[in-house]
């Protein structure tokens, strides 16, 4: 079953008067914030972001070898059929790093078809380290100077919110985007994200509030650079999140394969949903 | 500043009586469990994890270019020198993956070289995400059979323990280890390492307590594959967190570039410094 995520901004969409004939090339130039220029193509095609998961299981699916060209053939017949009705891709690094070098030159080449479309990816590769190791993350994934060429990557928090500041600023220089993952669509996850802190918030709030203040502290834009990873999975819970991120996207997965409906992302995001 | 990590068993040390001279055998065969092989050559050599951390200030500062060319020479000239007086290294994928497909050829050298002199490579990582895509990275980074042919692994842990569980079953399976970080050195990861479950524990001490339990249950080795990184900052906390991980290897990293000394971790790990 394929996955799909759901990424839109809540709760205040950002009004870019972008004139639909004039979308697409922000995505060549990336001098607009990747916000911007993905509410701009969410306009014009579907906000709907498609997963590139080629697992060994995949592979199997589609009767590809599982080698570096079955997984170049899998992400070439995605791409091609995807990606122009989309605004954003999502490539799984690990089903490209299991590949070894050769698996992350199909991730490069993945990315810049996508690209040659028009569309947007998202390395989802939930990275996260300290000082000049963060950075080196950053330097790795965003924007059109970095090999990899991504518009956005997914960052995991363990070590702190205030440890992932490098890769935050290489996202405003290169005008790319980061998603934070705060509630994961997975069971495993509740009881760590969930854990409280002296003032009573849970761990994920603190982290929504965080990236709030962070958004609000380096822009006066609506959207700022930083959006959230919030699992579909997670209801009403994740929706009260979101009412703490008003200034970022949010990338919702868990679409598809792990149980969650559009129907069900519909009602628990109602009121963001509706401004989408 | 180069930096160094400590790499030893607490509290006790698994008895493993391998005679001094066939030690060495034990990395190329990979027979025997992560654990076992690394304290047979911590005896001959020195628990100390030499850090290969090839930065683009560490390139300038060796007069390298910043490209996959210095990256090159960088890490050839580390293993030459450092590899055989260690019992293993710790290469920093951030910085190989910032030079894109190229840097991770690059990695996968540098794990070749390293091996070739008997030393046991950790690749530190910290990567951490659920299903079919944790699966995905410990085939990409343990045993002879992956591509990169790591020893070992760092792993992070927002999505829960339990995520990472078909990693384990990896090392298990391929003989390997991984490290996940419990405590880290830097300031900002407190707040949510710190943050409390209903039963009162940390964060930090949950998952220390779910490794312990996760290793006792798979083997009835003193020592199972699930270690545990613990920032050598972090003192007398971590030193108790060191406490509840009985079967588990600890990397303690932060001493040099980030302050601690050989000293700190002397004082602070005391009881268990002794057994290594």
């Amino acid at each position: 079953m394929a996955r799909y995520t759901h990424l839109f901004s809540a709760p205040r969409r950002a009004r870019v008067g972008i004139p639909r004939s004039r979308a697409v090339c922000y995505r060549t130039a990336m001098t607009l914030p990747f916000s911007q220029r993905f509410l701009a193509l969410a306009k014009e095609r579907s906000p709907l972001c498609v997963g590139i998961d080629p697992s060994a299981e995949a592979l199997k699916g589609w009767g590809l070898p599982d080698d570096a060209a079955g997984l170049r053939a899998f992400c070439q017949g995605l791409v091609e059929t995807c990606a122009p009705l989309v605004a954003s891709v999502k490539p799984q690094s690990a089903f490209f790093e299991r590949h070894g070098p050769a698996g992350l030159e199909v991730l490069r080449q993945t990315v810049e078809a996508a690209t040659a479309h028009g569309t947007l990816v998202i390395v989802d590769a939930k990275r996260g380290d300290i000082g000049s190791t963060a950075v080196a993350y950053g330097e790795a994934f965003l924007g059109p100077r970095s090999p990899f060429r991504g518009d956005a990557m997914t960052l995991s928090a363990y070590l702190g919110l205030g440890s992932l500041a490098p890769i935050f600023e290489i996202a405003r220089r290169e005008g790319a985007g980061v998603f934070v993952v705060i509630r994961s669509s997975n069971p495993e996850g509740s009881e760590l994200q969930r854990a409280r802190l002296p003032d009573g918030r849970s761990v994920a709030e603190c982290l929504a509030d965080e990236i709030t203040v962070a958004n609000a502290a380096a822009s006066s834009d609506e959207l700022g650079c930083i959006g959230a990873v919030l699992g579909a999975t997670q209801g009403a819970e994740a929706a009260e999140l979101a009412k703490r991120l008003p200034h970022s996207l949010l990338l919702v997965p868990g679409i598809g394969a792990q149980g969650a409906t559009i129907a069900d992302v519909r009602r628990d995001f109602a009121r963001h949903y509706g401004r989408v």
